[in-house]
């Protein structure tokens, strides 16, 4: 875990590519079943999360899903896409395109810059 | 198309799920890039879908994604998921898990209904 409010909270979810995953503390098994100060911080979260990795990480796309076929809990996963990692085009749960070491600029600055980001801009953290 | 407003319009992806795409009228490559008003329709939007789709479906789960890795324009996927269609617990772009006939409730019906809480409840439209 590296961020945590009143609402929601976000951890690292291991991947060669830079990928967040959001959580309400209150589990929900649809979105819709979420407050809407629930629903908003997630948006908000996600805005700023985007943000933050298209400047740091320089990605080609930003991604954003929320199944929860497997965990029916409300979550959301939010990567920074590179031509040469190893799924692109296809989602992270499409068919493997490519093999070999994919490099990226490391995760430690972003996450502390970004909690930095998160603290100072979200109102109920 | 079946609903256009001054941000957004919506598509019925073809599919044996219910699955529909949500676009902005004005084309951006990352949601980020969206308006603050574009981004709220559509938040505003999935959450109607999604209502209307446990209401009228009951599918198991809602599944929501925003990828463009291949058209890289801000476009929302919302689906209905079902334990016995084709892909379940897989996301839609995942391995398949099964063959055979998944039927579900014809959609125009939903698709009419659908366009009657957008018109009434979307302030913009």
């Amino acid at each position: 875990m590296i961020y945590s409010n009143s609402l929601i909270y976000i951890e690292v979810h291991d991947s060669e590519i830079p990928w967040l995953k959001i959580f309400t503390h209150v589990q929900h098994k649809e979105f819709s079943e979420c407050s809407r100060n629930e629903r908003m911080m997630i948006f908000d979260v996600l805005d700023l999360i985007e943000r933050e990795m298209l400047t740091y990480f320089k990605p080609e796309k930003i991604n954003i899903a929320s199944f929860g076929n497997m965990l029916p809990q409300v979550h959301w996963h939010i990567m920074a896409r590179f031509t040469n990692d190893s799924y692109f085009p296809e989602p992270m749960w499409g068919v493997k395109q490519r093999s070999g070491e994919f490099k990226v600029a490391p995760m430690e600055p972003f996450i502390e810059k970004l909690k930095a980001v998160l603290t100072s801009r979200l109102a109920a953290s």
